[in-house]
């Protein structure tokens, strides 16, 4: 069953405008979150809209306001996100930056205290359309989840950092995180019955495993950092990073403590004509990504592939012929809908 | 055998200047070589001596000369470093991005053609005792070793990126690279008759190995990216995002299918002054130093540690009670020194 993508955005602005955000908010988290499921990341786009409702029921998402300016020195931007919807306030921040960025050519904002930013992906071809490079990390400081290389205990959240990058055809998208897996991740496998590909994830002794119910049991295991036991001081030092950038910078983080569901954010725009031009940028990135196709792949029937591709690829058919959702998301909204008299797009 | 660190640095540039170099260049690359040696980095540091002059008599190394300035906005700079020595290049390059960084709040420099600038982890201190953020990645246009994800042709270097953190002690320096190790770890492995400690190669027709000997024989297999066969679309993505900023925004890179050794170089220095600040930077890096040194190790014997913290004691002892370099190291630089009727250093 497939529905228009514009109907999925239609319907995800009439609930979070029944809950309470002003049109502009409510749009911009509906229209990022079916961007999302266009682009593959089902874990972070219409999957949300039940948590977000609850969050602005309970008062742990903001409803109304705008963030507050810390310090704003042209290139360098601090706010405080006040727990506002994370999505629209990353989509009002890399706005921001990228008009920034075109002034002074570069332009860094980091970001405590937004509320969940859903998927990084979503937010960097508003960017690489114009040409330029876009970065954008997050963390929680108030959950973790993943362990230190070599140790069992959770210091970090999965730590996502993303790059987009223009080429002459479909932007480089990279989101990657510095844990090999994530909790939903596990929580899914979990509930199908199945297990992780590899030793992603440790019990609390530090035993690797491919068992993802050690993430729910107690004592709780730990996600394993990106490269796991074998050499994951990699992710882990990508963790490090993560946290420095989103909450150093921000000025708030683990040493304060805090409770609650949110985003530190850090996102950078980079105009290649502040460096060596637009051109020379997507000369060098264009000849890069068909290098990278024309390898002779592993196996025959799987071309090697280029992060984003299909991402791309997805959006443009969501757009263009709609879009098929996990029947699971649909049931996840319906009684949330219904809730607010809203009524049920129909399938194309 | 232990040598004094200034003995050792003395002979480095003694060298450097024999074979052309002025006292500047010859200092800088001599210095950053032992203090990469004494950070436990020993693949990228006197070990290189023979390498680099080489370089320097062959003319691939460039003698003489100043970067060539080809764009120069303030907080966004461009070079060609002309193939000089690397490393002066980068030290140079950290030192006026620190300063412009002071005033603008951060400063991007990238560089085209540097020779090789050796050790990331090296430049990093000169920063973070600043009390700010200092990022270095670099790639070779040149060189291919390591595989994208699902493919079993080279396309990339291994193109560490590295980021050095200020906390209340020592400084986190991260330096990985985006291939789970490197050609160099291949050829001292192979020598030594050893093998990786996973499956950290492939060879030709894409089978993963521990056997470093592929990487050596024809048909030449290839690096994994960082994830290897299993998740390598991580270590993938990171490989095109330092490709990208490297060569992509220097604008000369695989393209133009350069030859020879060269360093494409992206750095980035971030005063936290111009975010929430300098104390709050170090309030939160400290507490999640703190926290990662006391989680519980998977192995008693092994207490969680930080990245660079064993490279900062190394330091500090190096300069302290001098520093045992590998007898292969020494034996490597004798007859070059040698050859330049420089006698060696004796040992403390």
């Amino acid at each position: 069953m497939k529905y228009a993508f514009q109907d999925l955005v239609d319907l995800g602005t009439k609930i979070f405008l029944a809950a309470g955000l002003n049109e502009e908010k409510a749009e911009s988290v509906s229209r990022l979150l079916v961007t999302a499921d266009a682009m593959g990341h089902t874990t972070h786009g219409l999957a949300q809209v039940p948590f977000y409702v609850k969050g602005l029921k309970d008062g742990t998402m903001t409803i109304e306001g705008e963030p507050e300016v810390l310090q704003d020195r042209g290139p360098t931007v601090v706010w405080n996100g006040k727990r506002l919807p994370g999505i629209w306030l990353a989509e009002k921040a890399m706005t921001l930056a990228a008009e920034r960025a075109k002034k002074y050519g570069t332009c860094t904002l980091t970001m405590r205290e937004a509320h969940h930013i859903g998927c990084l992906a979503a937010f960097l071809p508003a960017v690489t359309e114009q040409g330029m490079i876009a970065i954008l990390a997050t963390s929680d400081p108030s959950g973790k989840a993943v362990a230190p290389f070599g140790g069992v205990e959770p210091v970090f959240t999965p730590n996502p950092y993303a790059m987009g990058i223009p080429t002459e055809g479909d932007p480089i998208l990279v989101d990657i995180s510095c844990s090999i897996s994530t909790v939903s991740m596990a929580g899914r496998l979990n509930a199908e019955g199945r297990r992780f590909p590899g030793k992603w994830v440790q019990d609390a002794e530090g035993n690797a495993t491919d068992d993802p119910s050690v993430m729910l049991s107690e004592p709780k295991g730990t996600l394993l950092p990106l490269g796991g036991q074998e050499y994951g001081h990699k992710g882990y030092g990508m963790a490090l990073m993560v946290e420095t950038l989103t909450q150093g910078l921000s000025g708030f983080g683990r040493a304060d403590q805090p409770t609650g569901w949110q985003g530190s954010v850090f996102l950078q725009v980079l105009d290649p004509e502040a460096f060596a031009g637009a051109d020379s940028l997507k000369r060098q990135t264009e000849f890069l990504a068909e290098t990278c196709r024309n390898v002779k792949p592993a196996d025959v029937s799987r071309p090697v592939r280029l992060p984003g591709g299909k991402a791309s690829v997805g959006l443009r058919a969501a757009k263009a012929e709609g879009l098929e959702l996990y029947e699971t998301i649909m049931k996840g909204i319906e009684p949330v809908a219904e809730g607010f008299g809203i009524s049920m797009p129909s399938p194309l």
